[in-house]
């Protein structure tokens, strides 16, 4: 055991996600040695975070006021919405630049296991947003596991009476991989959505 | 990229040692859906430790106040020091429970390659708590790797002359390993280092 406030800061650390006692042992004694003025710039960093973060009104990404970036942009493509499981799958879509449309974050998949049902996630918000028939196409874009699927399919469901275009993300091999390597559902998956070729 | 103070807070976070990218976002999100309290109390124990930590007038290990606490404990053994290199080598030997004296903390070792000379190094205070001949015993616990295996014999050499006893950890094969594992340089080690075994 250390001193006591040095043993507080490792449990503290010791507490988030993928940090072990060692991880969190290594880390208290780079902060000891660090400037201050970069330890305190990460304590200000996790304090802003949790004082000035809030959910988008609109599509529940993270946001600084009402309505996060992409909801307040007027150049963003109205008659789009793109159904992501977390924060992170915006990011990482914004990150192609393929996608010019809005979002909308569900904060998770059905996962009966888990104990979350459809109630849990912002369905109903979703369908509150597609009322006003604005929105022409929704791609789900939920990841493709088990989960991800269960939940595309319930909103395909739920969805697909109101008249618009429902749309899944393809899925196949990925880019810069080996056919050899790919597992048999990506493969059969890749099969099912083979696409004619221009000559 | 996210939002702006939620990209800060994983830009800080990703300059911690041992946390890529991922993770940044992994444990910036985490925070997010944390509890306020945790998240201000990380952020307390972070302002804390830089406010508070000093190192030991006498050994150098991590303190709160003029002495660390093993420095300050009258009933640790005034006559034997054990020189180590960092303070959390200090937190590994308190584990053993079986020294009982006092601690000098180097802050490293020398690395001639890393620009650490034996002047970057607590070593004129070590032979200063030496000169009036309470300590007999001086166990050199530096880390059985080059740099540490440098450091004390570097030690051994200015100390050897002051006519205490200068000791080195014992190095052989480790408990519980299994002996054809071993690397060859520790398993020569265990030889040179053998001991008669009293029947």
């Amino acid at each position: 055991m250390y001193e006591g406030i040095v043993q507080d800061l490792i449990d503290e650390l010791g507490r988030l996600p993928g940090i072990g006692p060692k991880s969190a042992q290594r880390i208290a004694f780079h902060l000891l040695a660090a400037d201050p003025v970069d330890v305190r710039r990460l304590a200000t960093a996790l304090t802003e975070v949790k004082d000035k973060v809030r959910f988008c009104r609109s599509c529940f990404n993270v946001a600084q006021s009402e309505l996060c970036r992409i909801c307040a942009d007027p150049r963003r493509d109205q008659a789009l919405i793109c159904v992501v499981e977390e924060p992170k799958d915006v990011v990482a879509i914004e990150r192609t630049r393929e996608f010019r449309g809005r979002y909308h974050v569900l904060g998770g998949a059905i996962n009966p296991i888990g104990g979350v049902g459809p109630d849990d996630l912002h369905i109903r918000e979703l369908v509150a947003r597609l009322a006003d028939g604005t929105v022409t196409e929704l791609i789900l874009a939920t990841d493709p596991n088990t989960e991800g699927e269960v939940t595309a399919s319930y909103l395909a469901r739920q969805i697909g009476p109101m008249g618009l275009r429902v749309t899944r993300l393809a899925s196949g091999l990925p880019m810069g991989g080996d056919l050899e390597w790919a597992d048999e559902v990506t493969l059969g998956r890749a099969f099912e959505g083979r696409r004619v070729v221009n000559a």
